[in-house]
Order: C-alpha cells, then sequence, then structure tokens
C-alpha cells in the first residue's frame, strides 16, 4: 500500500492540489546529522524549469516536523512535509465523464467508487516523489559510503544525449512528448546485501522503481539484453581476492546479492500521457468515442526529471536491505 | 526474505541436496477444491528432459500436508513438501576455492560466513522453484477468471519459435548457453487490482519475479520500447464503457492499477551460468586466476524450464492483489 | 516499529515539544463520510482539565490534511495532524544527569545514544495519543456495527465510581499518584473476526493497547480470574443458533476468534511516573543516589484521561481484523 | 495471520490429526551449532505424562528438514516437522452439531463457512505449539547470554505449588479442569530492546503469547496490581549506573524498552474447556440446549504443560526485538 520498507520504512501522502504532500521516516539510525537545507539540491535535480517541463512551479520547501533535533535524527520518525501552494484545479467533472488515455482517471475512479481526488491527478500525481527525494537523501546517509550516478541514457530513442533537447523541442512544438531510459550506477555498496529467497536485491529496487509513475520496465546489469547472449560471455569472472570481476554483466547481483561490484539499473520512463494533441477516447457521458483536449499544465518528457526520482527510489530501497543485512 | 505477500503469503524452504524443498501457503480462502493431482500439470511444465535440460530427473512429487481436509482447503496454511531423492553432491571444497562466475557461490559464501550450504547451490538452487509451481496452482484457483498463456518469445537473439531448439542445441554442442525472454499474458482480471502508492501491480509483480532466480529484467505492456515512443503513440485510448483500449502499450496497468485489459509482462532469462566450456577466474586458494572447469548436471537454456515458473510468480503477486482488493 | 496493522495501517510520528504529533492512517475504504468536527467527541474525552490532570491546555485542533475530498475518504492515506503550541521545555540537562523513576529517560538514552529529543518525553510523551484518538475515530466508523463503552472499572484500589475523584485528590495532596483499570465492550461485531494463529483477536488487540504509554497489563472476558475457576465455571454454553452465550467468560472470543458475544477487555493503567514528591534516585552525573524533584506539569492519574486512548487501540485493532476478515 | 516477526519470523503450520504439525523459521543468523537432540529436553517439558496431563502420548520427535548443515545454521530458513501418529479421529459430526462450549469448534466452522478440519481441534489444537517450542530453543540460542525462569504460580487459586497436584486431582476426579497463571523471568537481556510506539516489548511479547491456545491474560512486572499502587509505591529508583532499580515493578521494561533489569512476565491460562462432566449447551441439529458429554483424551490442566510454551512464546518475540535492535 502506501509504505514500503521492512526496517528503513516510509509511508507517503497526499495530493497534486490538497493541502500538501509528504512522507514519514522510519527506521532512521539515531544521531545522523541532517538538515532541510541539504534536501535542496537533490530536490532542484527533480525541479521543473528546464525544456519540456511543466510551467507549475512550486517552491517544494521541505518541512522536517519530526524526529530532528539539534540538527541530528533520534531514532523517532522523521515527518517532511512539503505544502502545496500553486494548483489551479480545472474543471475535474470532465475528466470523469472522458477519463485521459493511460492515466489513472480510469482506473482510481473505479477501484474507489469515484471517491478520489481527482484534482491534478490526486493521489496518483507525480507531485508525490517530492516525498521520495526527501527520504532518498535520508537512505543516501545511511549509505554514506556508497556514490550514486543518474542519467538518462537514452530518450525518444537516440542514445545521445546531445540530441536530447532537440528531440523534446520537437515534441513539445507538435503538442507531443518522450519517453526515456534512466540508469543509476551504485558504487561503494558491500558484498551481501539483499536476502534470498524472495527479497533479493533486484526484488526489492525493482518494487521501489515501479512504484515511481510512468517506469514500466526494470533491468539490471545487462538485463534485457542477456536473451541475445550466451553463458560464456554473460558470465562475469572474478579476477581478485575483492571479487571483482572482470565484466559486469550482473550488474553487481548474483544470486540475488550484491558482489561489491559497481550496482547498475535502468528503468524505462514511458512518454507523458498528458499531452496537448487532440487524442480519440471514449466519453462515459455521451456513450461515444469523441476528440479530447487536455488542458492544465504537464512536462513533454517526464524522464527530464525523473532521474533524482529513480536514484531515490534505488537509495530507499538499498539504505533498507542494507539496515537489514546488519541484524 | 523467505516469505512474499500480505494476504496470500507464501514462505518457501529448502536446499538442493537437503531432504526436501517446500512451501507454506497461508492466506487461502477455506473451501477451494485442491489436490496433488492438479498440479502435476504445471509442475510437468517445469520438469527436464527436453533439449537443453538437466539430465537430473526428480520425481518432483507434491506432498501437501497440511491445510487440506475432504479434498478441499480449509483456511488454514497449505504446506506443499517436495522430497529430493536424486542428488549426487560433488567436491564442494572446490567451489568455495574457486566460485563459478555469475553464481551465488561467492556471495552466498561470503553473505553467510560459510556457513551455507553449497551443495548443488544449496538455498539458491533453482530447485526451490518447486515451491513456487505449487503455490501458483492455488493462486490461479483464486484468480479462476483469469486465464494465463506463458511463451519464450525470445531465445538467444532469436524471435523465432521454429529456430529455438536449434539454438540451444548449437549452445550445447558448444559447452555453453543461452537466454531467452518469456511473456506471460493474462486476460479476465478484474479493473481497479494494484494499491498506490507503493503496491502497483508492476510493483508487486516485479518483486515476485526477480526472485526468480536468472530473471534480470522486467517489463509491462511495451516496456522499454516506450522509450522510443511518443505520448501520441504510446497512450492507449479506451474505445467502449468496459475502459477496453484500442492498444495495449499500458499492459492492461495504469497508474499502477489493471484497467481490464489483458495484464502483459516480460521477464529476461539470463544464460545459464554453469557452462560446460573450461572459463577463466579467481582462485582464492591459489591467490589466482585458473582455469575453471564445471561438473554437475545443468540446463544449457534455463528459459525453457522457466516458462511455468515465471507464470507462478506472477499468479501469486496477482492472488495477494486479488484478495487484498477484497478487503 | 512506529507503523500498526496489516490493512488498516497507522503509521505516527512527533514529539512532545516538538512541531507537531501526528498520524498517517492508510488502508481506510474510500467514500466514508468524515469531519475534523466528528473527531472533537473523542479528542474532548482525552482532554486534560478534569480533577488531578495536567494544567497543560492544548487546543488539540485536528487537521486531515490529506485523503480527504468533498467530506468523504478517498481511498488515499488520511493524514491528520495536530500542532504543538503550548510548550515549556525545562531542563532537560538535568534529566541526562538524572533519569527520572519508572520514566523512559535512561531507556532512550541508551537506546539512542543520547540522540533522543529529550523535551517533555519527547517521542515517548503521551501527547502521541492524539494520533490514536483520531485514527479510533476513523476506526470506529469502518466498524460502524459496533458500539463501545468504555469506563474505568477500578482506581487506586477500589471498585466504586464515586470514590474516584477524591481517591485522585488526596493522591494530588500528596504529591503523589494512583494507577488503574479501564474497561472497554465492544457490541455489534460480527461472528468470525480474527486469524490464526498468530492473529488472533487478544494478540492484536492487546498488541495495540500494550502500545499506550502505562499499559501493564490486558485481560480478556474473565482474564487472570479464570486461574481461579474451574472449567465448569469458566465454559460459556451456547444458547441459541446466533451463538449467544449463558455467561461471557470469554469475553467475546474463543480460539481467538469473535464468537459475537460483547468484546470484553480490560488495560491495566500504572500509576504517573510523574510525582510531585521528592524520590531517592541514581545521579549519572554525582555517580550516587540523591533526592529528584521533578517540575514541569503533570497528571496525578493518567487513567482518568486514557479512557478514549484504551478505546481507541481496541477499535484500531478491530478495524484491522474486520477488513483483513472481508478478504 | 500464521506468521510471526519481523526479523525472526517463524510460519506455522498443522493440524492435531493430519500428516504433521510444524513449524518454518527464517531470519536465524548462519552459524549456530544446532541438532534435533538439543531440543528434546524442551519439548519433554511440553509433554504429557504428569498428573492430569491427556493419555495420547506422541513421540514428538522433531525433524529438521531444511536450514542445517554439518550441525549449523545455514542462514536459510529451518523448517521443523512433528509427524503425528497417534491419532484417533472421534466422531466429528457430533462436534458441528453441538459445538463444545468454550471451544474454537463453532467460531472456526462459522470463520471458514464448515470447511475447517475439525478431527482434534484441526488448526487450532494445541498441539500446533509443538512448533512454537522448537523455535523457541532456537530463539533462547540467538538470546544466548539471556537466561530463562518459568513457573507456575497460581493453579486453581492456590499460591502454593505444594497444593498444586491434589488440586488438579480434585478437578480430574470430579470431572473437571482448572486454570492457573505462569510466570516467565529472563534475565541478562541488554538494556535498549523494543521500538516505540507500536513495537514496544510488552506489544510483541503479548502479541506472541496471546496466539498461545488458552492464554486470556498477560502483565508485565507488578500488571495489574499497579491498580492499586501509588506512584510513589510503584516507581523504580535507579541505584547505580548500570541502571539496576531498587524494585522491579516495571518488570524489566519502561517507555516499552528494556532497562536491562529482569523481564518479568505473567499469563493466565483458562481451565481446559474439554471437562468429563456433562454440559448443557446448544445443538444446532435439534434447535435446543441439550445435554453434551466431550470424549477423546483432554487435559485436566493444560498449565502444567504450558510453561515451556509460553516460555518459548516469550524468546521468539524476544529474539525478533533482539536482532531488530542490532540493525
Amino acid at each position: 500500500m502506501n509504505s514500503f520498507g521492512r526496517i528503513f520504512r516510509v509511508s507517503i501522502w497526499g495530493e497534486s492540489h490538497g493541502n500538501s504532500v509528504g512522507i514519514v521516516v522510519d527506521g532512521v539510525p539515531a544521531g545522523i546529522e541532517l538538515s532541510e537545507q541539504e534536501m535542496m539540491a537533490d530536490l532542484a535535480r527533480r525541479k521543473s524549469g528546464a525544456v519540456g517541463t511543466t510551467p507549475r512551479v512550486e517552491a517544494d520547501q521541505p518541512n522536517i516536523i519530526s524526529g530532528l533535533f539539534k540538527g541530528h535524527t533520534t531514532g523517532a520518525p522523521l515527518t517532511i512535509l512539503f505544502s502545496n501552494t500553486n494548483t489551479r484545479s480545472g474543471d475535474y467533472a470532465k475528466l470523469k465523464a472522458q477519463p485521459r488515455p493511460s492515466h489513472a482517471d480510469f482506473t482510481s475512479m473505479t477501484k474507489f467508487n469515484g471517491w478520489n481526488d481527482p484534482r491534478g491527478g490526486g493521489h496518483f500525481s507525480g507531485r508525490l516523489t517530492l516525498g521520495l527525494v526527501a527520504a532518498g537523501v535520508i537512505a543516501k546517509k545511511i549509505l554514506n559510503k556508497a556514490t550514486f550516478q543518474t542519467n538518462i541514457v537514452e530518450l525518444g530513442g537516440s542514445h545521445n544525449a546531445e540530441e536530447f533537447e532537440e528531440i523534446v523541442l520537437s515534441a513539445v512544438a507538435a503538442g507531443d512528448s518522450v519517453g526515456g531510459v534512466i540508469e543509476c550506477r551504485v558504487d561503494g555498496l558491500p558484498v551481501g546485501m539483499g536476502e534470498p529467497f524472495f527479497d533479493s536485491v533486484e526484488s526489492v529496487v525493482a518494487h521501489a522503481l515501479f512504484a515511481v509513475p510512468a517506469v514500466k520496465g526494470v533491468e539490471f546489469g545487462a538485463g534485457f539484453e542477456c536473451a541475445r547472449m550466451r553463458g560464456s560471455e554473460h558470465n562475469d569472472p572474478i579476477i581478485n581476492k575483492e571479487g571483482v570481476t572482470l565484466t559486469n554483466n550482473a550488474g553487481g547481483i548474483v544470486g540475488g546479492i550484491t558482489n561489491g561490484n559497481q550496482l547498475v539499473v535502468r528503468a524505462a520512463i514511458k512518454p507523458t500521457a498528458s499531452i496537448a494533441m487532440e487524442q480519440q477516447t471514449y466519453n462515459f457521458a455521451t456513450n461515444k468515442v469523441e476528440p479530447l483536449e487536455i488542458g492544465g499544465r504537464h512536462d513533454a518528457c517526464i524522464a527530464m526529471r525523473a532521474g533524482v526520482v529513480v536514484e531515490s527510489a534505488v537509495a530507499i530501497a538499498l539504505a533498507d536491505l542494507y539496515l537489514l543485512g546488519k541484524k
């Protein structure tokens, strides 16, 4: 449901156009230095403002309202709250009649018998990922010897970062959107994280990643490419007593357990469902397929902002496995 | 750890060359007709015997030792046990000195300080998936209106099923192995399964799938292909009041919730790590990289047997979400 | 840790003298009518003001900051926040040196290596039970056919309610405090709630009750008195086809499952640890036993305010079992 | 449901007259020396044979069928199985018509719509506690510095152990049964176990204890007696820098956290519901209250055998908190 983790345990809440979004982070060891200021860099990476991102700009100011005393964690749960200020709720009656294609409108209405908050996507809004980013900052502090590098490695079909901006601009011009692939690499993890059978590193990291809106695929190391490889190519021979391998097709995880090599994970991000161009889709009020135009403020390429969210989800999953492994 | 699920809850145990492998299945509604006989068809799909599969043949006879009375589930946990009979433990001292590349040998030894059972892979053996298949049979009974179709859609780089056998034979001849991609399609699921934020259908299904040994990638619907698509191509317009969509790039899941269309998920299966040909890898006894030859009985293409295991993992995850959604 | 429940799941946070205390309530069915106003009656039952209660008076105004739309629950988590306003942090350096007897000062300092927030008891403060009461209001709405009656049945050794006020006043006069027993009776529960083996109704209710600060004993039906009874006295014969029993020594629970009769549970509340009179206890600064006088504002009989907290804990546990039983 | 614990996690299964009863124990650190032989002493404490215990005698031979290699735990789940051999299923059709007073017959039938296994109490049988005792042996090995003393402190209303046998014999002679109170004292626990808010030591221990059939009350330290005490009597002053207290009314737990003093917990055990003398109770076949005589083999005082079960439940709960606290 809305909580995740066994030891490092997060509980998320909020709606796009409600009072606030936020997260409770339990299981954080006492004595870690922490401030709201330290969260700003990662929050800025998630912010809109770049090419193809939504014109809705929020302060995204985190408020740590529990679990912190004299600048250090206390062992009690940390609650981080982000107020919503810049909200403009449109005509959501229209959404009920004609749910946007590939949006949660239809599924959430059906699941919650019409009681869901539809304003700006409500609880299904990408705005909830603010909490993930805040929790990710704490998670990375717990994994203090690990370093993260996260990049867009594919966008709109191209692997060339220099073309990305142009691809997004071209989609914007067409009133369309594009998808992408984000890769996260983590160095400095110890050997032995991950719990067989069901809490393999891949299982726990993928669980967290697929909670991020728009993620439709997750792969580790060579990933789907392994289906095109023979064992003699794919196997990673060990070359020294630390367990370093010559290649890293495993992406740092063997038997569901970290092997001390770089963890490599990629997440496929679908193109934003909200596009400016007209779409033909069912109208439940008129009982026929009709044109739909979506107003509001949207990202043309959510992958441009999703990097830090992917990284945070990975960090949250790894922090839990790290603390679990210390038991 | 070794249990999974919130309501439909499985706990797995066993070792490849120990007394047995098995599973406890809790949360099964009372009154479902069930017998060991009904498990035989799915267990047979997992069996070796086909081209490129291990010559180790086990009876794989399930014994339901609790939770069944007069041929029906009682509401108490079902325990299903598979005895191990055909075990031949090789020289596992050798494994400790020279762990097999891309095998759990090194990671499990390190994690458990050398106390792990190394015989035949111990607790990391693919043999534990017998329990998954047995639990999958029960899960599919709970999802009684759903139907599953599972196929190898890619093998050794080919998408042509007619070539698969030849590809495997060619790998066997070279003392090598090949990977593949398995696709599972599920029809007949209701709209509304899946729990935001963290228990999206993708999260829970991927969690279960990545517990299956050798799975290195999971994608839903268009999956990684979405990174090459524009929103206008990727969006699935609704065409009638049941929520049927014109296309199904979402793979039946929008906003983490089933939308009533076919659920489509694919899992990448890496090539078997145990290959007959010689490999160069580190020897911790001599402190140098040396040739390694792996004895024992192995599959050249585990994807040939993994279809039913993938299907079972998907069914287990869906059964839990289904029962959770009925609350 | 700081969350409880499998379906109806609460996550609590906050400190006595921090920004606020609060609770996230997940798993609430969509479409339940709810308002902050409806919480006021139960919150008032918990308030100080009566004889022997603390002079610290807070507004205790709940703010529902998520999960509510148009006066109804949405299926998303409800977050309820109570701001702290009337805080006066005393000299907590003194507490570190000379922890108060039978207070969490020593255990929390040791557990969290001195990083805990000591102001007003920090995360261990009874003020956190505000969140329990708010969640209890929601729980009782889920259990809409159940009615609760909660009373002090014993106080300072007396079973006569008319004497209670005098007993408390006498303790106040002596600078002392008194304990009591609270009984909660619930009518209207269906037969069949409770999950064997480990989630018996007694297990889940007691788990929630022992989280309430100051509870040191929990018993159901005849409880400890059963040790003085023979089976022929203790057994409750069934007298009609609804399962009504002639006596109710079981307190409405047999085999860990509700039997449709009145649920009866009692919780023992210890006397408030903070007393005005001087105590002799160890001083870690001087390394000797020394007199201690405790300042601050305290209740002489926390049992006077704990009734609604006990009732709320019972309701939270029952709501979870109720939703679990509907699966 | 049928599993308990966050790190040290047990999953129990079985029926009284089925194939077997057993338990899976997950989360056990690797490298602990263990054998079936080491379980015999505790299993013997649970055995029948003494005055007033059932004439059904089972071998109670544990079989550890997973997780053990070369006499040590491997880090994989331990599965312990007890075969049922000496089963005599009576006329359970009769139980359906006329459920035994204060037995799970009526509640289990109703909960599971008549699909429950009724033979010998099925899944509700005290025989399942064999698994608890086996898991308790492992738990106590994890808590290797702790020592346990468990005694009957009250039986049939008497606190004098010398009278206990006579009291039971007198009940047997009358075709009746008696209840009792079991006390468990644990020395050697570290300061700091227990997790606020919801996983206080009292919460977790009571959760496990109330899963034991026949337990109807749990109290810690002075327990219900605290309702008769003033704070000045109840408070335990600290007397040295290790945190030793002059008195121990807290039973070793303050603020839900161990304080390093002796943990003291008592469980009230109701008189056995199955008594030889005739009872008047409802017959659902004839729709009237009628005499009932219960056949089969039963204990006149289950408290005589329950000591080790109570101790095991306490140990299981403490082992989980201990491992959780090491994170």
